[in-house]
């Protein structure tokens, strides 16, 4: 994850309200436009070369995805939002990449903002903005840039497997939004390998100076992936309950499942972050215990030693008169003394199973 | 307890939803049904080879209870399902073992799913999945293999203890809940058990380099048992507010007795989550008193020996003209000194109460 | 207090529900009751041999309470509930001790269960349930054994002080409550002065291996208080808001009162959880210093005598030409130089402060 | 501060509901009663010598402020609760000095408690129990003691400054209430400079032993003022929102920014709150950082002098064949060899920046 | 950030209600009124001499931006307050620079307070209080002194850019809030920036004693962002839901956004303060790492010299018949000893990975 700090609209203090100004960093994206237009009976499957190209879809009966890659290409937006009827601050929104997740619900369509979460090549976690339009009779999809996780989705469509085909946008709103969430999971299993590695580096002693920083970054990272995902569940929520009449009450029930994974992703989140609490835990106590390992070295190697070295000392001092000096075996009795009290010490540090 | 990070819904990315595909790890185990069918007059128990035995119950008046094993027979399942009418979404959650305790209301039957909480043999905590399906006249279990908590509930629909053989299927669903709640009780005093082995180790000093890493997971497995539990309680809260047809006024007593030990229950859970928060601080100050224990022993071998050292220097130099030397008694006299420093230093530091 | 971790309904995993079984540890405590029947006019006080004569009080029109102690008397509750028509399941309440201090009502009676806290002569935090089964004119108490905190209420029956025996059964429930509650303030002020013991206790450094441990239990004393008295203050609230005909307009004032004293109560245990943590901290600090204090000694001893050993050392050395041992004061210069050298560490440490 | 665990409402044990009986400990303090009695035109101000003469008041059409001072007075307070009809709970209340700020709604009267709070002369916090009888034209005030935060309402209405003496007595009440929140701010400003003191302590290293348990008195101290502010919110804002006849329209603006200001120091509270936290931290890391400066000069001496010493006990070694002892010059090599090594240490230490 | 403790509304004790009297410290500042009178036709800027000189504006049709900065001017204030018939209670709530942010309902206008945040060229935070009395036709803005984040707003009104021309006096009030908030991201912009160069510090062991206060202070710095921005999302949320007729249908859409940005931005600062919490806990880790550090030089040093200092010392030994002086290699043969020794602690301490 590279660190940004703030994940603030860029627009240029005091821009105009209703500004159609991509914050992103992608600007060199080329523009890439596919569409599928399907019902129970066809499906046409294909890829646009301007979004004008789109605008024949409006009237259509069948159920039309457009789904439109570059968000840099803020006129072709705006064209569409203009052909469609869309509210500029929408469309603001849209570009600017910096969104909560978020449901707005508007005359003739509905919009429904939120983050696809991937762990790109470098391993970094990657927080893409998908934005969706959802009207009576088509949908569009907004991202940053190509590559995404609907390939499932696109597979059923083309081979209509499953319901997709027989039921309206709702519907495919439905499955691209749970294509996403479905992908939450792999994050946080991810999420949760990162800790136990840390657990284990902690329990083996392969620390060092930067541990304490990785753990904070681990924990910011955790921070931004929650926030990237709860509120959602409002999101879903919403959809739920507001009784939209975009949103069939066929659908409500799959959404309602949906809701359910999400809260199975917020719970697991919910506990890495008291593991990583424990974490910081672990990893104080476990200097701690390395100080204390370092401490009895010296302590068992100075308090052997010392007395020893006293007793050396003794007698290589240089008085006159010292009857210990002329006895025949002093200097084998003095190594005697030495050796016992040498051997009294190590049981002593033994029965304190300081060794 | 099995380290399982992330106890995801590990159906494949991209999956169609509502397929019915089992999700847990027991891919071999045998099907196993067996059914009670009983109303006040007679009671008969049977185990049934296949799943189209059970449908000859859909209409008798009788209370019939399907207890299913094995949830990896997704086609027994499936065909049950459409038998009785039951939606794909339910299915797919009846083998999806990673569910939340969730209670769904469809038309005609009631979806319950919770855990069954039980430390196996090698004193890992098992979390099981146990679904039911409640209908008018009928009850089906599905859990992922047989063995489980009702055997009291077994024994008393065939003697005819209790109320049990007067009541509906909702008192039989009663009866399995509340039996998977009394196991609760269980689980979470061997957790207090666990926690009060922790807290004796540390006070005994009997800690190694890994009393943290297991405080972690301790505090892992009281996090898994509260979000099998918590999340029951609002199930069961449901089951007493929302006046369903299926759950008669007489019962919803009973489901209020549950609701109470439930909160029981989870008020442990809670005072066990701030009892371990203390036991990692018992921990560190634990660390830290011993290394002041060190640091004493070294210091008073230092304190003692160093200055007793020093003066056996002082009479081991060469210089030519050094008048205690030749005193007769000198060296008697620096023994003398010594003993009395070593003595003052024993009292200071008898004062001190470091010994 | 003494070790019980989980207090849970110990019934035997599986047993019917509703059966009547006492779950505590006083199974051979007499059976004890005592009944006051009084009026505006008379009031008699017995001590009933039987259960049976407490029948007689069913349809009187005086007020009629009536003690029991003793609840592993189960045959005398169970008769008494069935001569006055109480649910099973209150039934089993009453005489299972693990009850959270909640109010059922039931048709014609109230049913309120809390906790009657008191340290006993061995200063073991008791706590003990008290069951109230509240009726037009009548009150059932029952208790665990004889003794309890009532007996101010019993001189106010007898000697008619106050507003008692012209007021309703209702007015007789709140004065017992209020009695319970009055109890709890000697409860927490005995938490407080533990806690300044152990505030005291770790100031003087009279701490010792198993201060942890004896705040952690401290700590999980207030917990359990919390837990007895916290989810009173939910009873009296419904008490005052339910509007049950058993509740006289001019008592719930009364009610009210007795709530304004639980809050105060519990936000005094809420000031004490944060005190504890507190303790934590301080217990963890003075650790700290008194290590610091440790490494002080060490390290003045050892840097004023470690540079004049060597001094020592170097004229201990035995070179043929070390031209100072001629010297006819080298001696005695050496020892000037000791004596600056020791002279200026005292001073370099005085300066510190660490003298 | 004087330490008072529980702010217990020291009724006896078992005291009849209702009992007026005064809980504080100024038993001593005299009865000192002042009226005043206004409207636009005039004002008579008085100082009353029996409670007797308040009672005139009682029909007057003027606005009057009686304030009592001395709750040990409890027979006045008693006869002034019959002749105004007061209920016996409230009148217990006023004079039992344990109440949370709170409201209560009466038949024609409200009855109002709240907490002066001020720093008295030793410099202890002095928490005061104010409680207030309004009816349609009066306003009783009830102190512990003379002396109060009131001078400048009495000053405003002897000179008639502001809307005082044109308004009716529930704006009395609000510029009552305002001299007491606006007191707050001095409270809680000398408990800002408490803590800004500790940390400039901290910074300067001017600790002692006592510091923790010093900030753990801050702690409760700030916990105190807390409970005696916040329910006090709760009371403005159930006057706001009532629609009490006694309220007029007109003063509730008034209120609510006695409101707002009350939400301004509960914020700086709750600000204070985590920076009290931080203190200890601040404290722990200081301990730790001395600890590590210690153990610097230790390591620094010991490192220097222990290979040098050692150098020296190799020369005073007696074996018969030691070269170096012959050369010329050897003694001053080696003295060499000593100053080069020291050298070097102190190089070493300086490059890491231990010195 | 200057060391303000209590935001306090400075009014002197006892001050009356309504006195319209300026709190804040920059008493010396010049009036300076500027005003915008626009509609979709004409636009005129203005410096206004007096405040008599904006009374004009008040019955105009064109929307009218009065904006004043100094608010130590209180006279000027008081007259237009007159003038313009808003409430005394108003006008000492815009002189009076203690306000939370919050919004007041009157008849025929609305009250707005905010607070505007930036750093100043000392890079000290400052937060200058901001109201707005919007009315139909007319908004005053209050500044404490010149120069705010209006400019664009400003360029917006004279070159006619977006919709603000068109729009009535509630999109002008949208547009400065809007300026404001978007002025709240590079703040907390810079204070992301911060704990990122503590943690950088705090990973290169570039702290030094007054670390922890340095973050104790940025943890405060963070808590008055938090305390000043917080309140508006409740303002916004007003403005949005209550249906004021100054508030049109079209200009609620622009304020969602502003809700929408606040979130962000508080969602932001609750990360900062999860992140500060970290800060402490590595500072912590890296004192105890620093200290193992020292620790390990001073036990390799002391046990590898130790021991060899103890056998220099035997051999200092001055004992008549010790046979090793006599050998002819004795010396070199203990000084190959002692080389063994050297080496195998070395590989010791390099096993233990200390070196």
């Amino acid at each position: 994850m590279q660190r940004r700090r703030v994940n603030r609209s860029k627009k240029k203090l005091g821009q105009i309200p209703g500004s159609i100004i991509y914050t992103g960093e992608r600007s060199k994206e080329d523009l890439f436009i596919e569409s599928f237009d399907y019902n129970r009976q066809h499906c046409s499957e294909k890829t646009l070369h301007s979004i004008e190209e789109s605008f024949e879809f409006k009237n259509t009966d069948a159920v039309t995805w457009v789904n439109l890659n570059g968000l840099n290409h803020v006129n072709a937006i705006e064209k569409l939002g203009h052909h469609f009827g869309f509210h500029p601050l929408v469309l603001e929104d849209v570009v600017n990449i910096a969104q909560r997740p978020k449901i707005d619900e508007h005359e003739g369509y509905l919009f429904v903002v939120l983050k696809m979460l991937y762990y790109n090549k470098e391993n970094n976690l990657v927080s893409e903005q998908v934005s969706f339009l959802l009207g009576k009779n088509y949908l569009f999809s907004f991202q940053e840039s190509e590559g995404d996780v609907f390939d499932a989705v696109r597979v059923r469509i083309r081979q209509d497997k499953g319901r997709i085909r027989s039921m309206a946008s709702d519907y495919l709103l439905y499955s691209l939004i749970d294509a996403i969430v479905d992908h939450y999971f792999s994050v946080i299993e991810i999420l949760g390998d990162k800790i136990e590695d840390f657990e284990s580096a902690i329990f083996e002693g392969e620390t060092d100076h930067d541990t304490s920083r990785k753990i904070q970054d681990l924990k910011r990272e955790i921070l931004r992936v929650r926030r990237s995902i709860f509120p959602l569940r409002e999101v879903i929520n919403k959809i739920e309950k507001n009784e939209n009449p975009l949103i069939h009450k066929k659908t409500i029930t799959y959404f309602r499942d949906v809701y359910d994974h999400l809260i199975q992703v917020t719970e697991n989140i919910d506990i890495y972050r008291e593991m990583i609490l424990g974490l910081m835990d672990m990893y104080m106590t476990s200097i701690s215990n390395k100080m204390n390992e370092v401490m009895k070295v010296l302590t068992i190697m100075a308090s052997i030693f010392i007395p020893l070295t006293f007793i050396a000392g003794i007698y290589g001092m240089n008085f006159n008169y010292m009857p210990e000096l002329q006895f025949k075996y002093g200097y084998f009795l003095v190594w005697g003394i030495m050796v016992i009290i040498f051997a009294g010490m190590l049981y002593y540090f033994k029965r304190k199973k300081w060794i």
